[in-house]
């Protein structure tokens, strides 16, 4: 059994950021995790080629509004501020990670409340539902991946429950501090346990794959290069060499 | 502030099960509650005309399954071992609800497991997602209201979390010891604090829907009728009074 | 330009309720009428092998509830006793088509408004939605077509605004007075104009396919029986023929 | 019962285009009217931050495609032809808003009917359904909200009924002279008795959450600037002050 | 390498028909095949507890119909006589599995291709699609699982090209000469090679299991009974024992 | 029986690249071919106004991954070498077109395989389903229109089947050596027989809605001008004369 840390180091998340979303998600299938990737999460706009968020899942949950948990205060459900009290507890490279049930009935976020997850050190936020004022947000300058946009606040269909608790969000299961990594492609969960050896092997994928992609541009077939054969094979290792060498 | 009772009294279920879902739904919409119809379960028989099945809400809630979530048994989650934990803690006229995050590709009761359910004395289960050996669970004769089924087992695709907290099932919210009603229409779930005024208003509404029925099918309009107008609202209380001294 | 029969008579009727609607669509589909069947409708209680409705279409149209619309009695529109009064308009051999916009969140018909559909005379009605009590509109003994159920009514999530104008039903177009079908495989719109057409080849369709499941279930290949070859051309004029001197 | 104006002024329209659609509909909420965002319709082409397109509705409303309604000319249907009548009718700012019943198998603006749209003085078009020619589309430069887009024409799936009726687009009424209102988060419809007072109340909105948002960017906490509490208060409506005071 | 069998044993058909379809998944699961349940089929009618079919693949594959494939005679598609030939070669416990796209906009095999699918020998049809004339299929007695129904013929929106050559059916891979094991529950995919296996471990699991259900049933918990712990391991060698005895 | 050219004409491609899908998906329809547009798929990166990609189909056909067409190799599956082998047959002006089910759970084509693609002349890959590297196939240059992105390859849930014979894609039939044509508004197949003729009256069409569109812009109804009536059709008739003497 292995124990889980309960915070992976800032010098992993930097790793990782080194690694595109399909190196990440095929690594780790490799590795035995099969679903990390979260179905149906776009940017609300586009990174760049090459540019990634990474940080720690700070989670959320939320269930289907219901009047009496605002109007009788239920004491089993910790209500609205559950949201606020959430935010103001983000740290540095937190990432937000809402299980809004995929509801694409209300915003959650809006502009000001992603100002202040901004402010509070946070990456991102990731939204499995959707987000009011994503074009200010876009202003704000926080990435966030979601798979709509409401102009109506969350109370609207939603009401927030938990916080650091394990969710599902995008059809994935994400524990507290587990590793999100995001870019144009999408969102993959890395679990935190595996955070540092994805690191290690995914970083060597990476070299391989661009080796591999230039051979090929260069006219080699994929049954030569893909991976590489013969002659390719030193090759490889050679380039591989004089990079280290470089850096 | 109101206090929530921690127990819903067995009279009361007893008096809701008088109840019909669509006047219980439509009776707690004119208690300001909107949001009470799990939208896709059906029974995975049917009941028969009149009959319900009334119980207090157990929740469950799952997440995407995670290989590492089995096989390095990570603290936080308590793992495959919470589903059966929580079938054991099941009591007499409790209904067991799975927030099963609706997923049609894993089972989650099967005929075993559901004939422990019902040994505990729970009265049904509710389940967002699938259950195997549905033709098998007949015969047991558990009430079971479903999205679907698979035959395939939970850890498929699921992994239980956590039971008797706050979940959403069928896009409603459904808290611990809330009041889960059911017939051929579907399940509606009653906040526990407004079961006990539901059962006095909507027997009232089940009485007085009867008489215009009847009246209906004698061949009075719907203007005349439904509300009751002019004579037949003395007509209504009559037949009101009669009913009351006859039983 | 044909002009179109106000209404067609009773005696075509009859005659389409010889035929299924698979002979129906299909005839209507060589006739160059292509889309005439509802998708996803279902009667909420089967009628039997061989058992349809007929009649002619009474149309009704509902728009997305808003609330201004009911509280401050808007004009332009007619509102929630558009719904009764459409009821109150229906003929005998009348069915009762709701564009009601595939809109699984509010019941519209219930079991009293069921009943006085049926004491009117109508033969069945048809919902591009759901219905209310459909436990009871089956005692009530009303055929009723649907895509679903939901206990809650219609001033839930819909508003009534026309009838007798063209609407779609189920994705067709379905023109006051054209004539529906329905039977156990679903709902199809017959225009009123092609009806007593369609009655005359789709009886001879229903025959034909009559004497060739007859030879394929004694053993003839599709080669030679469907269409009818050699020697079977022959057979089948006779048996036409015995079966008109028959009757 | 208020009476509905017939026309909202210029200067309403001029004001509501200060608004975000996030500010409409949730301002539209507070006072009353929950659903008002037409769900699934986004721009052709982004309009760009703080850009907006308000107008007067003007509808049209479409059933699926029958054979016979374009080659029989039914009487009752007025057909093709209606379509460009509608497009005829059309005033300056109008907002052409077309029930196309969602469906994506037929497009219906194309960059001709578009360029005349925008000749007679409309402001854009709001389609349940899709366009065809939509690159083209853009360079007309007529903004134009969609579901999605095809490039065969409308006939091929899709008759034009009427116009100027109340309809629904997106999930929401529309009735003929509500205000449109929409942006890049997409389409808000205001009901028309509404518009005046939404311009006002909606300006204060935008003007607080400017200000409580410049307070969280500055480092307030949300528990302290949303809204604001103590001293801010205070301080807030000197903002104000001084900004009328230089407007 | 494993070679496959040709043709799975009659025998052995026999023994997989004592599975249902829920014992049959999760063992092949077991045996790492983990997707083999085709979703979204159903039974046209219900078979009935402990009912089952079981045969071997002969597989259909459809494309979307295009006119030209049927005026033009284009000579690399076999077109629609492809489905009357395939028809005609099934053979004695055949299952006849169409993959039809997953198409509801027309039906595929009516009552008479049926019967004639029946005549031959063929135990049952699987279509990822919809059938035709599904009341009088009923009435011929072929056992037929579908996603839905629909009144017109295949030609309508299909084009028939392949027979036995892999397909896909409800999301599952099905190579020619796999079996394939229905019931209330739903379709399997057993492949060939694997189909002897399964039917020795499968009977194992339902004895198994009937032992746990009989156990539970009588009141044991979960935990001691499912799997048998301490004396129920015994108890469970013993039973088995004398159930082979008597047999 | 009209005999199809085993190969497009190269000058034909080139006449086709001057249409719109938008006309040529119109155009066919008037020539009798209704189903040609490929619904739901887009471009990674837009391709700009008037850019098109025009090619002859090479076809590809996958189903859903089995463990065992894997590790048992099985005979009757050629397995994962045939992607590998298709993209090696790939020719100058070819279009690789994928029916990879929808499936959105995989990639399909990577960064390094595209490159391939790209390399040996194809001019673009349409998939139905998921590519992986999205970002960076943009960067190796190969337009490549799809339904989704996803991170991981493959393998995880598609086993690559044949090449080179009929498939669907995007719910529309494509024969091997069809003209593939798309632009930002998406995916055309043009049947191989028509495309010559497709590529003189399309470009009739394209001719005549550039002069209406011209008209419209200058202020003519769509009554006059669409299509034109009157002086209009003279002025046409000079204006396409004038055109093709200057050309």
């Amino acid at each position: 059994m292995t124990d889980r840390p309960t915070v992976v180091k800032d010098s992993v998340l930097d790793a990782l950021s080194e690694l595109s979303t399909a190196t990440a998600c095929w690594t780790l299938y490799g590795m035995g995790i099969r679903n990390t990737y979260m179905k149906g999460l776009k940017p609300i706009a586009p990174l760049g080629l090459g540019k990634r968020v990474v940080g720690r899942a700070f989670t959320m949950r939320w269930i289907p509004y219901r009047e009496d948990l605002e109007s009788d205060g239920v004491a089993v459900v910790r209500g609205e501020g559950a949201f606020r009290r959430a935010i103001e507890k983000l740290s540095r490279r937190d990432i937000f990670v809402l299980d809004a049930l995929g509801d694409l009935d209300s915003g959650t976020l809006g502009d000001i409340l992603s100002a202040r997850v901004k402010y509070r050190g946070a990456s991102a936020a990731v939204v499995d539902g959707a987000v009011r004022d994503a074009p200010y947000i876009q202003e704000v300058g926080l990435p966030v991946f979601v798979k709509g946009v409401h102009p109506s606040a969350g109370v609207r269909t939603l009401w927030p429950v938990d916080f650091n608790v394990p969710i599902q969000c995008g059809g994935v299961a994400v524990i507290p501090d587990d590793v999100i990594l995001a870019d144009d492609e999408g969102v993959v969960v890395i679990p935190a346990q595996y955070a540092e050896r994805l690191s290690i092997i995914g970083s060597e994928t990476e070299e391989r794959e661009l080796f591999i992609r230039q051979k090929v541009e260069a006219g080699y077939s994929v049954f030569d290069a893909y991976p590489p054969t013969g002659a390719l094979i030193h090759e490889f290792d050679e380039w591989k060499k004089s990079r280290s060498d470089q850096s």
